[in-house]
């Protein structure tokens, strides 16, 4: 059990507490004895349940019933309030009517409760008046420094100790512990995940339903779980995170211990986000942000309810992976065949097994090749012994590192047969084996046995247990992953200065020069240009920087120059720039930038390279985002990007150009030189940095496109937009 | 039952027989007596089994055990031979030695036997030797006309008539027949499949597994389910096609019929190509292409075995719905989250309740706002009557064409009040009805009662309810498409002599030039050009087609023109066309074409339009094959192309048009004006006329970048390729 000695800072007033790892999360999530208050004789509601459910789960610690109407419960003495109580209570169990919940937390606090599970709901849920309910009961809570699950929740429950704090229609019948966390926004979720996952042998340690999360969400349980040694993964179906950073914080902590959290994100589109604003009022962000925050943290990411445990499983019954090529073992060229399909879908490579193992293969093959998807089909009926030998021959495969056995239609002569095996090699093997046992009600007893088993991972059919392999070894790949050591470029000094300055001028976006200088100044390479408010300029200055030029006319509102023609490209000679400027003058007759009157800006004309979209944009919930993708006229047709959270790392640079088109452009698209990768990461990696530092100043920033020129030639940015947060205009 | 009595051509030998809707599939299919050959006493083989399982399943026709060994069995009298049974027999079941079965079946044959299943393996799967024996079975089939099943399957069954001449491991408990034909070349996924579909409510009224197809392929037994007015959909998982345009007549009948084939095909990847082939010698055909034809002919395409049964549940048990609109019923915001993002995911439209309806629910609601999907959590509890009130308001809601209902975690006491409400208003409902039923084993009875019921589609989770409907609507929206009677192009008086001029060329490439003549007497619009010997004949075209021109070499064995330098853009006047010329005439010096000293071409230079790559590629199974996509330097990036079965119709050109970032770029990207999309349609439709008309004497056409202009402009190819069958140059 994990137990911590951490003391958290009081929480302010209003806010969910920062519990840490301290003695309240413990009292709440293990505790040694238990109040349960409101409890009473009617045995088929939950506060007459309680008790006999806490004993029947062979809960270890003391229980006390709480109510001033019996002297005697269960067989228990009752006391007429908790701080009645002659022992330490550590946590108390909640069955009685919203609106004494005040008194009885302060009498907690007394007592020195450490947690409560508050079931009831009327509160924030419901509308004004819970929602000043709630807020009572969150000053109460924190005052007295009790951890709260809940309110209007199903409960929490700890099956290591039997500590059974949850409510449901039903229940697993073998609510015995297993090695995953469970931690759900989502009460009814949580129950049918339970169920399910319970019946496919996944069994939970920690459940909990968190609620309105009043002073403890969603990852402090988590943070919490992960500490217990017993814990393999840490499942969580979150509609949205109250405070972003502790997710963040859980996140990293989790990748240290080398525990992976699955996450189920609700609440991705608009229709569902409104759902959860009304279910709990939470907040649902905007699912790219999350996306991109997941894979930077290589949390898993699962798309349904049931891949949670499914997922889970893994984690829980196989060793990390030596690799991720897959071998199969079916009684059926069907099956083999529609496996091979589906891994290839997924992206799950095959093992082509080795000569050895071809050799070994061969002799227990009537029927068939010693090819992988391995078909046993006819050969095993005669000679039941070939089964384990098979599958021995497989799983010692020198090119394989996952096996996936696949059991169908087991008459029931044969399930020992079948099953003895598998569990017997398992016991031995260093690779991840699955099982999918597939057959309908026919064969149920058959998977019951392996569920019951609970040494292995089983499925009802191929596609589930393929997408949760998936998932696992993506998991296991970026966890082995070596940070890049590449230096970082150094950030030119009086760069923040610079972009202070430009930042300080009226409006919302800075003008196309101004945004230019601010970024340059942070080493990021922008194209040669000069501001000027004459023909004589213009032409000096096209001069200067080389035919052909661009000109452009800058000022206030016109930040789209292109739709109001005040753009000018490849001008190639003296006339051009006189004519260009002549036009230019004209519609910026009157017009001004910053107050000033209006300028012109000539620029070189940089053509070829690779166009990439470069940008920022600071999210709510996760601060300054930062996106790269194919850029120039592309942008919006291929809507190709990827999205990190700054600070970044060079491993995450390199991750964002691999994952969109930019890696197969970069090579030299259609004979088109290499191009130069290395200054693309200097500047996203500029880019993160001013971002960061910035975060509080700017809400967005804009480069597109920026040209990669070919190797060793650098980069440059044509066209530049940093718009400031609303707030900072007014 | 279906009848007809169509009389096919007697089969050629050593190929599959073509039964059409003749008796023989009827004999075999619905026989109305069957024997039953190398019937014996061993309770525990099939040819034991055989008999008692007819009689169990109250087979309503006549029986005839078959042995010599025997004068009795089963308490039926047993025959020495089939010729020696005194009545008609329809169709034999076999359970003889491989070795044996020419000589049976002849006797068969003797006896007038229309159909036999052949269960033995050890046939072409397993060699040369196997193979011979196939092909002599086939011999004697045919000649007999006798329609085979299998060999190498587990034979087939029609529960409707409780004929039964399958054998499995397992049965599911009720074997009552359904709607859904079952037809499937591996035995093993028709057998998990059987009783998966079974446990969920499913039930199928036929059932093959067609094994090596010797005479009867797996489109015969659809094509003969079809014509049964009890089907409702015809389930097929299919390896390859031994004649595929039985499958396309086959596709063309359903659609006729107004019932939905839905296929899974295998042996998409490489891999479970190779295992289909060690399976039953079936060549999987290019994945892409399937997928193509299964599109044009609205074949349901499924992923995953389990699919085809829960698809087949909505064609079984919904009506077909009005629109695709969806609204979703739970107990729960967890799970209303959960299907909103999944549907929003799938592209499954929510309907937005209309203010009847929310007024009709308002009342209903003590906790939760009247918004689809629906939360009723807390407000049944002490209301067991707002549960069918709430339903019956969403199911009345006009905007609404199809509800889901969830039922999770039902306490045992809660069962029939929830599940009663549900089948009372399926009962009296127009509109599809889904129920996902989630919750585990500890629910399972509720589960059971729905699926016993068997009058609505039941899910144990909400994705794959999800994945079926979105297949249902997709089902139903293409097949309500109107045809679209713009007439179609003319095809020019002599384009086909002039293909054929130009296809009599030496090599296998027609040369640019060639190439272009051909399609341009087809009416396709071609770049203007002209073929030149000498700098002046250049220099003349060049003024006559007008500058800028382009030039380009046309040598054999250089058709990667760009590579060879033989290309040379955008030439603005005389002296550049000199230059050009000057050097093209250097690099083919002493290069030929077609036997004469190579030419240079002259071409109009035409810029702008939306660049499209329009394609021809003759498959080996479905013959020409249409493609459509972006063109130009984007190809291979976005490889962004649909792909279509010649000949088209129009409504599949704008499919195909629509299914690509075509249709967005065609609108006016970024400022681009709208292109002249009925100019790219009659172009693709000349394509696929002269791809028929060609079909044996052109592998492939390869046209890129085709220029979309502005509306009224029409469209021009700027280059081509034409490529004839590897035979026609040997």
């Amino acid at each position: 059990m994990p137990s911590d000695t951490v003391t958290a800072a009081p929480p302010a007033a209003g806010a969910t507490a920062d519990f840490g790892l301290s003695d309240q999360l413990s009292g709440l999530m293990n505790p040694q004895s238990v109040a349960v208050v409101g409890a009473s004789a009617n045995a088929e509601g939950w506060s007459g349940m309680a008790v006999p459910v806490l004993r029947r789960l062979g809960y270890t610690g003391k229980i006390f019933p709480v109510n001033p109407k019996y002297e005697e419960l269960n067989g228990l003495p009752c006391y007429p309030s908790v701080s009645a109580i002659p022992e330490e209570v550590d946590a108390a169990l909640m069955f009685v009517p919203q609106k004494v919940l005040p008194d009885i937390l302060e009498d907690c606090g007394r007592k020195g409760v450490r947690g409560a599970v508050i079931l009831a709901s009327g509160f924030s849920e419901t509308g004004e008046e819970g929602r000043a309910l709630e807020e009572r009961l969150r000053e109460v809570a924190n005052r007295n420094r009790i951890a709260i699950c809940g309110p209007n929740c199903l409960g929490l429950a700890n099956l290591d100790s039997g500590f059974m704090g949850l409510t449901a229609a039903t229940f697993p019948e073998d609510m015995s512990a297993g090695r995953t966390a469970l931690i759900s926004q989502s009460g009814q979720l949580l129950m049918v995940l339970l169920a399910r996952a319970h019946d496919q042998g996944v069994h939970m340690r920690y459940l909990v339903s968190t609620g309105n999360e009043l002073n403890v969400e969603a990852a402090d349980y988590a943070g919490w779980a992960l500490n217990d040694p017993q814990i393999a993964s840490v499942a969580m179906a979150l509609e949205g995170l109250r405070t972003p950073s502790r997710f963040l914080e859980l996140a990293r902590r989790a990748r240290e211990a080398e525990k992976p959290l699955i996450v189920l994100k609700l609440g991705r589109s608009q229709r569902a986000a409104r759902t959860a604003l009304a279910h709990t009022g939470k907040m649902a962000g905007a699912f790219r942000t999350y996306e991109a925050v997941f894979r930077q943290n290589n949390v898993v990411s699962v798309d349904d309810p049931l891949e949670l445990a499914e997922v889970a499983a893994l984690f829980e019954k196989c060793p990390a992976p030596r690799g991720e090529r897959i071998s199969v073992v079916t009684f059926s060229g069907g099956w083999s065949g529609v496996v091979a399909d589906q891994a290839e879908a997924l992206g799950l490579p095959m093992a082509d097994f080795t000569e050895k193992t071809e050799a070994a293969l061969r002799p227990l093959l009537d029927f068939t090749p010693p090819v992988n998807p391995l078909d046993l089909s006819g050969n095993v009926n005669n000679h039941p012994e070939r089964w384990g030998q098979s599958l021995e021959a497989v799983l010692a495969d020198e090119n394989t590192d996952i096996v996936v056995v696949f059991i169908h239609q087991v008459r029931e002569a044969w399930r020992g047969r079948l099953i003895s095996p598998v569990l017997e090699l398992a016991r031995r093997s260093d690779k991840p084996i699955l099982v999918v046992y597939d057959g309908g009600k026919v064969v149920e007893a058959g998977f019951d046995q392996l569920a019951k088993d609970r040494s292995l991972p089983i499925y009802r059919g191929s596609q589930p247990a393929l997408k949760a392999l998936k998932r696992f070894v993506d998991y296991h790949r970026r966890a082995n992953v070596t940070a890049d050591d590449t230096p970082r470029p150094d950030l030119p000094d009086g760069a923040a200065a610079t972009m202070k300055a430009q930042l300080a001028g009226n409006g919302r976006s800075l003008s196309e020069h101004a945004a230019k200088a601010a970024l340059r100044a942070y080493g990021l390479p922008m194209v040669g240009e000069r501001l000027v408010m004459s023909e004589a300029e213009a032409l000096t200055a096209a001069e200067e920087i080389g035919f052909p030029v661009v000109m452009k006319g800058l000022a206030d509102g016109l930040e789209h120059k292109s739709d109001a023609g005040l753009v000018h490209l490849n001008l190639k000679d003296a006339g051009g720039a006189r004519a260009a400027y002549g036009d230019l003058a004209e519609k910026l007759a009157g017009q001004t930038l910053n107050g000033q009157p209006a300028p012109c800006v000539v620029q070189q004309m940089v053509t070829g390279g690779v166009e990439v979209i470069l940008g920022m944009q600071n999210d709510p919930d996760f601060g300054p985002m930062i996106l790269v993708g194919v850029g120039g006229v592309m942008t919006e047709l291929l809507d190709d990007v990827a999205l990190r959270r700054a600070p970044l790392s060079r491993r995450d640079v390199k991750d964002m150009i691999g994952e969109t088109r930019l890696g197969m452009l970069l090579q030299g698209y259609r004979g088109a030189p290499r191009a130069d990768r290395a200054a693309l990461e200097d500047a996203i990696l500029r880019l993160s940095d001013l971002a960061v530092e910035h975060a509080q100043e700017i809400e967005s920033i804009d480069i597109n496109p920026l040209l990669v020129l070919p190797e060793g030639e650098g980069c440059v940015a044509v066209d530049a937009l940093i718009v400031k947060p609303e707030e900072a205009t007014q």
